[in-house]
């Protein structure tokens, strides 16, 4: 494909900063800047160097607009692949859309979402599953999903499907080349060598296949539903976990109506807490409208969190019975999740109370939300429920749906020829099953891709990448 | 003053973008920045020339933060005249917050608000009246507050105020050197030409001066209330001016309870419009509140509109006597203050009540907020009252309350010298008040400036600038 047009952009985050970059690709991008640029050194940019920076004015004819620096970078040594100027000017808003305006009336045109990226990957920059990548770089908000973008992108993922795919088709071109000598009845392709390039392949997909779990989550956070009774301190609770005041904390029950969601980052790994207006029995409507979305959300979650006030056993206001009947509800609702059971407010009981609740509850977890003990405690139990194996040895980790959805297609087709394999199957009849599962492995590199395909993907990007 | 240590900061907006620049300053900026990075050609950062730019990766030790482009400036070539490293990473917060922790692990300090642009002006790279022109031109949000702080960046205020200095000076000179020939009694400085000096001094302080009416209504927007019963479309005009839906609209007389404030650019200078909750007489308390806030709101604004609904003179709800007892309350509260009376609705009254309206209200302006009709010419009438002859002729416009203060400073000053050379003061007498007038002029350029002057003015400075 050859892109004609040249394409501006905002790269920098719109809002008022120190300086904001513009950012224009294209085969006139320097020439078209040049035109509007004075260098205070009077060289010309197109004469400059790849990779240098040049100081001077963005000029509407007479008025100047803005004293910005210029970066040079030149087909193709450059992020897309094609001539790139980089304009870094002072970050007002206005500034910015007067200078932007201006290359839109000098032959630009503004970039659609990902399309700087997308020219990278159609210019051979990055394949697909890279720039893709890009994308999860960017929305990154902590370590793990920011180790696996990182190492996507860097193409660990693309290099590891891409060495399976050659050896497959390898093996391809040898039983095709069988074909042309059908009559002769010669075996290019030895079949046990085969055989064992197919058991490999099928068990690097699983083990690609089954990743997806783990990145999935540490992709979009692990959801953790904090249930409990009004005013028990969930959101005290959600607050010492934040560090921070979020949620609104007050002593009136049933303070939170809404539910809250939060996200934050323990031991590297996401979560995403869900604090939720409880399950007590209540005729408020919009209470148990709460009570309602609880449940949903619990649904949602992949951890349950049940939180109960310890004051209040011993103050009569509830009981240890009632407490058991609400734990055994959710563990009947939800036998597969994860619960953790925690008595809030010890810093209010005596030692005595404190262990009469130990050894009346099982597995209880002991904190005070407020002075933050226990606290610490709990996060090492909520990050002990991923298993982040794959992450400390650096494997690669499969977050994208996309190449799930390939990986398993690809994994059905190699399936297919080992069963082919095994029952003796024509060598013709084995080559369309091989060349499925290729243009499987093809889909995620970008080697297949349709235009639907790549619009689908680049649209979920920001303007300016 | 000799400045050792490496500042760094994010100099782009927060928030996710497609890339952020993260920016370093200080002796060892190029050294800190190359122990964190691997160059993808393996080239040494200090190695290269200045305003060149590399690809490669920031390294936390075996950790991989980001693929970055790095921009080498040398001292003394660069913003601040420092050795000055940017990187251009992913727009991430994650990352962004990765690579300055990683940095100020490494020997960096968290610049403070301006301290990139305190060092410009320390190392001589901008006077002060430059430095204190980049917040303004970062702030500008039309084209006139951005003409006039680009002017003043680029030196044009400072070279005036300085040629001015300088003339004086050179008579300052001359007559402290008679007084080292006093008993000769000699005149080196010609008491006609110097008359003539200061004449023309006190005319250009006194036009600077003057100018500082304009700059300071185009650098914070000129203030314009609109004032008038509930329901007369208030909010619609608002929103015709904005050009888009900004204050809620609805049909319920007193919907709009607080004002809303919001700035329009209208023919480059910026307006803000003061949406006010009129000024009828009412028992609801809120409403009454609203009232009170009106009144404030005129006291502060520079031009008062008064909307009235054409439709309800007509269908007896109200009635021209009425109208014109507030238009006369307001005109007689502030006298001073220009009024814009604006029938509204005119879309739906008849050819025949607009001729009747027009006879029965002065000056009035008929518009219809709804079809836009008569918004343009509105506009019109809002940018005749601001004199922007000076701007049209690229004059310089001080719009610095610290530099105003100067002026009216060296004036008081240079007045003092005039009447002594009228009433034949004695050389010494008249170089003590030449000396103050120099003061009060370098105190704008900063050739005079203190440490507290230099705080207080760079603290209103973003970080990262």
């Amino acid at each position: 494909m050859i892109i004609q047009d040249t394409i501006v952009a905002l790269a920098t985050p719109s809002g008022a900063g120190a300086i904001a970059v513009i950012r224009l690709s294209g085969k006139d991008a320097i020439t078209i800047a040049e035109n509007q640029f004075k260098s205070v050194s009077g060289k010309t940019l197109s004469e400059q160097p790849t990779h240098t920076i040049h100081l001077g004015h963005i000029v509407d004819g007479e008025r100047v607009l803005d004293e910005v620096l210029v970066s040079v970078f030149k087909d193709p040594n450059s992020y897309t692949g094609e001539n790139v100027v980089e304009i870094s000017c002072h970050g007002s808003n206005y500034i910015q859309q007067e200078i932007i305006q201006l290359f839109l009336r000098s032959g630009c045109r503004m970039a659609s979402a990902g399309e700087f990226t997308l020219r990278a990957f159609l210019n051979g920059k990055l394949d697909l599953s890279q720039a893709e990548a890009v994308a999860d770089l960017i929305a990154s908000d902590n370590q793990a999903s920011h180790q696996i973008a990182m190492q996507q992108m860097r193409g660990g993922f693309s290099s590891e499907i891409a060495k399976l795919r050659e050896e497959l088709l390898n093996f391809a071109s040898l039983i095709e080349l069988e074909l042309d000598f059908a009559e002769e009845d010669v075996e290019f392709a030895d079949r046990t060598q085969f055989k064992e390039l197919i058991d490999r392949i099928i068990h690097v997909l699983k083990r690609l296949i089954d990743s997806f779990a783990v990145g999935n989550v540490i992709k979009n956070g692990i959801p953790v539903a904090i249930v409990g009774e009004p005013n028990v301190g969930k959101s005290t609770l959600l607050n010492a976990l934040l560090n921070e005041e979020r949620a609104i904390v007050s002593d009136i029950a049933g303070t939170t109506r809404d539910t809250i969601e939060d996200e934050i980052s323990i031991g590297g790994i996401g979560f995403r807490f869900i604090d939720t207006a409880g399950i007590r029995d209540t005729n408020d409507v919009v209470e148990s409208i709460g009570i309602k979305r609880t449940f949903e959300k619990i649904e949602q979650a992949q951890v349950v969190v049940y939180l109960f006030d310890a004051v209040s056993i011993f103050s009569q206001k509830a009981s240890v019975e009632n407490i058991s009947i609400e734990i055994e509800k959710i563990k009947n609702k939800y036998p597969q999740k994860p619960l953790v059971v925690i008595a809030n407010k010890i810093d209010a009981i005596s030692g005595k109370e404190l262990e009469e609740l130990k050894n009346s509850i099982k597995d209880i977890k002991l904190i005070s939300a407020k002075t933050k003990k226990g606290v610490e405690d709990l996060k090492i139990t909520l990050t002990n429920f991923v298993n982040t194996g794959a992450l400390r040895n650096d494997e690669t980790i499969v977050t994208n749906t996309r190449h799930y959805d390939s990986l398993l297609k690809a994994l059905k087709e190699v399936s297919k020829v080992k069963s082919g394999l095994n029952t003796g199957l024509s060598g013709d009849l084995l080559a369309i099953d091989i060349r499925q599962s290729l243009y499987h492995f093809g889909e995620i590199t970008g080697e297949i891709s349709s235009d639907d395909l790549l619009g689908n993907i680049f649209a979920n990007f920001c303007i300016g990448k």
